[in-house]
């Protein structure tokens, strides 16, 4: 029997079966099942009700409220594409996504009705007393999405663009479906687990959350951005057993006071994505909350997850160290991923923890393509593999490490310089918080790296020292020409490291 | 991007991620998921070089052994339909099945070539020195399965054929990958499980546990067969984690002397399926045991787990016999599977643990069809629902009681007897006018049938003499435990003999 697969049938299975139970915890507001999937099904109706066709866009202006999760089920019930649109982007830079994407309906927060009204004209909601009343207004009866096509696009998110100008990758039903039970089976996941949504909705699927957290009843805690105050209070108030995290974020929950106050005693694991971490920011962390840190990898290309680094039975007589040192990797492909690093000719690299390579990725995971981009879809789905730009080294366990992006390796006299890597060696410096290096052109070497720290609060540290203490750790090549010690260092909206713009800003 | 979904996917995991770990124990043998990938790879040019085309049935006749489980694999990747045969058939039974599905191979257990032997000639492959040397002359590359078609038939497993002849129920690559991920992540399998295949991996696709255990990289543990001793052995040397059960294993552990001695510490689930249980076997085995005793509930057609009775965390506050009375409930429908019980009108019964229907299923996980019988297919998939002919009740939670078995199914000792083709066999008799074959309550077996039969006029058969004529027709478990010689059988104003009558007159 085929019957389609689609992230829809989560929600009617949490309405079913788990109608009762606690669904969404926002602020003040505690959601059951059925709360939520009522509030979801009258969306649809109010989206229709406002126009919307099937297969229209609905752009989406907000942070991480229960409305966001809603949509992620309520504008897809309507047949339309959900469009979260990140919120820290400039009004000229939403204004193209919303002149590319072309959307049917455009829902506000109130905290974005600023930079909204500066975009040109569309159909809008307000969420607030205008989208409170659509819903009211709308036919309590469940919203009928009728035959769905397993390979419509379902979601439509738009990639940081740094290679130029956003690109919108098309997540089908199937693509979101898959990802979800693949992603959630891999990492253990259960009904039972209480999972805050640190990371923004408006990115990369939510890591899947939204759907896999709905598929198996468990709960939801939402955070409209992430606060690291907020963040330890609501672990310890909501019994939080899941977070994930990037960098940035995890390096604020630990400098904040309070991180030794909380009881941090539900947490089962805490999850890093978004950029590659060090050993020593896991023990850190791991000594703070009491609980395993593991790394995972993705893109918005994928639904997003790639990777987890689940250390395997293979690692259960190593040394606490090694096995922190598996969970500091990037990981191994999850359940539904084929994942093979290859060389410049096509060929898998060896797994040597050596050899570089591109990370390419086969899976239902992976988008239809972009966003009415064919050339730049053929491009990034070329032979059948997704092509991440990602550069990797597998090891003997087939544990990926992410050494940098293809356009962030600094070639220096023929040589490759990981950028993470220098990054790594100068956050082992116990004065620094943070670091960015990139490649700055010389006459003599082609290129040379060059680094950004930000220092600890009261630490001290001259740049001739930082530079000697990389010495002293990587190859002489590898160690920064020239370190720029700044206040703090410019972030994105999912806390990655704005390299381009400190490129731009320090020429 | 699409990828065929397919269980294929999941060796191929297993191989790359997890190949010097443990994969297989069968006996004094220890196969890494190396040494099994490539026994399945191996297998599949053997089944190759013997004549076998894509789409040709292999059928198998043996035990859990390794060589069933890597057939799994490698007959799969042959592009071949596995189709594993119950070995307690009696010949004549296994001969309508050989002919029905028309194996081009038949690869037969040692235990089996008595029986084998008195099959009509097949294109045969016997376990044992042959097969060994069919493997080891096989080449050592991998075999490449080529492009899958999804929706391809990938096993074939007959039913026990409610309605007198077996039915082959055609599961598709789609039906067996969708159903191992989500069976897996409902029950909260991980890559740290140990599973002893106590359930014959020749019926209902072993519950899954070939597809899912491999795709986690988790541990296979083989019994050839189901002996208490040995199970309760097994589970304290191999640190079993899952057990699934039918009810007369569990009455045969607790009453073997050593589940007092065993050390059992590493369960952390017992599932029973197969057969409605009591909470006081559920009682009886947790304190043997020492964990949770869950029950599930599936079929042939629906790859085939539906239910688990798994309590959610509404049950939290209740009393341990009150989760305990959850557990031993038919369940809740596992991710992928939206179940219904529908009453006569084709409405759903009221969820109040007293209105009776039929249980229907709508999921990928549903056979495609009974082979080469379009109108039985249609029959058991009209209108998009797979009709299992149990009827059960639902209770507030939506958990599913069942509380009658498909009409005229008999279960003795986990397997299913059809009472009509035990009254077709007793019908053949010459004294024998009509019969009627009833499933009646046994400490031992659960069920086992009973006959009641009028003879012809002037004609005259003994008990005795009857239960052998069906004994050397059909599989011994299936011949009736007593026969009453009566003078008519009650019938309905339609002429139907009315069972529940008999059951009722001759309790």
């Amino acid at each position: 029997m085929r019957v389609p697969l689609t992230p829809l049938d989560f929600l009617e299975r949490a309405r079913r079966l788990f109608g009762p139970l606690d669904a969404v915890v926002d602020r003040e507001l505690r959601l059951t099942y059925t709360e939520f999937a009522d509030r979801a099904h009258r969306l649809a109706h109010a989206v229709v009700a406002r126009g919307c066709r099937p297969g229209d866009r609905v752009a989406w202006l907000g942070g991480n409220t229960h409305e966001l999760l809603e949509a992620y089920y309520g504008v897809v019930l309507a047949g339309c594409v959900l469009t979260p649109l990140n919120v820290r982007l400039a009004a000229p830079e939403l204004q193209f996504i919303l002149d590319d994407c072309e959307p049917a309906l455009l829902v506000v927060h109130p905290a974005f009705a600023g930079v909204a009204e500066s975009l040109a004209p569309a159909r809008r909601l307000d969420i607030g007393p205008d989208y409170e009343e659509a819903l009211a207004a709308a036919p309590s009866t469940s919203f009928d999405p009728g035959d769905v096509d397993e390979d419509a696009v379902c979601e439509l998110f738009y990639t940081s663009g740094t290679t130029g100008q956003p690109k919108g990758a098309m997540l089908t039903h199937r693509a979101l479906a898959t990802h979800a039970v693949d992603s959630a089976l891999t990492n253990g996941l259960t009904h039972r687990d209480v999972v805050l949504h640190t990371i923004p909705l408006f990115h990369v699927n939510g890591w899947g959350t939204p759907h896999y957290v709905t598929a198996l009843g468990a709960r939801h805690v939402m955070i409209e951005r992430f606060d690291a105050a907020d963040v330890l209070r609501l672990v310890e108030t909501e019994r939080v057993t899941r977070l994930f995290l990037v960098p940035t974020m995890a390096t604020a929950l630990l400098e904040h006071p309070a991180v030794v106050t909380t009881d941090a005693s539900s947490l089962s694991q805490v999850s890093i994505g978004g950029a590659p971490s060090s050993p020593e920011l896991l023990a850190r962390l791991e000594r703070a909350l009491g609980c395993d840190v593991i790394c995972g990898y993705g893109l918005t290309e994928a639904s997003p997850t790639l990777t987890r680094s689940i250390p395997t039975r293979g690692a259960d007589d190593r040394t606490v160290e090694e096995r922190r040192a598996v969970r500091a990797t990037t990981g191994q492909p999850i359940i539904g991923v084929d994942l093979r690093v290859l060389g410049d000719d096509g060929v898998e690299v060896p797994w040597d923890g050596e050899a570089v390579g591109e990370i390419c990725a086969r899976s239902n995971h992976v988008m239809a393509g972009y966003w009415r981009q064919p050339d730049e879809s053929a491009a990034a789905l070329a032979g059948g593999w997704l092509h991440t730009g990602d550069l990797a080294t597998v090891d003997h366990d087939g544990f990926v490490t992410i050494v940098d992006r293809r356009k962030d390796v600094i070639v220096s006299g023929g040589e490759n310089i990981s950028s993470v890597q220098v990054e790594h060696a100068l956050c082992t410096h116990p004065a620094v918080l943070e670091a960015a290096v990139v490649g700055v052109v010389d006459d003599r070497w082609g290129q040379v790296p060059r680094a950004f720290v930000a220092l600890r609060a009261g630490a001290s540290a001259t740049e001739a020292e930082l530079i000697d203490w990389v010495r002293e750790r990587l190859a002489h090549f590898k160690a920064p020409k020239r370190v720029d010690v700044l206040p703090e260092l410019p972030k994105s909206g999912t806390g990655k490291i704005e390299k381009a713009r400190l490129r731009e800003d320090h020429p």
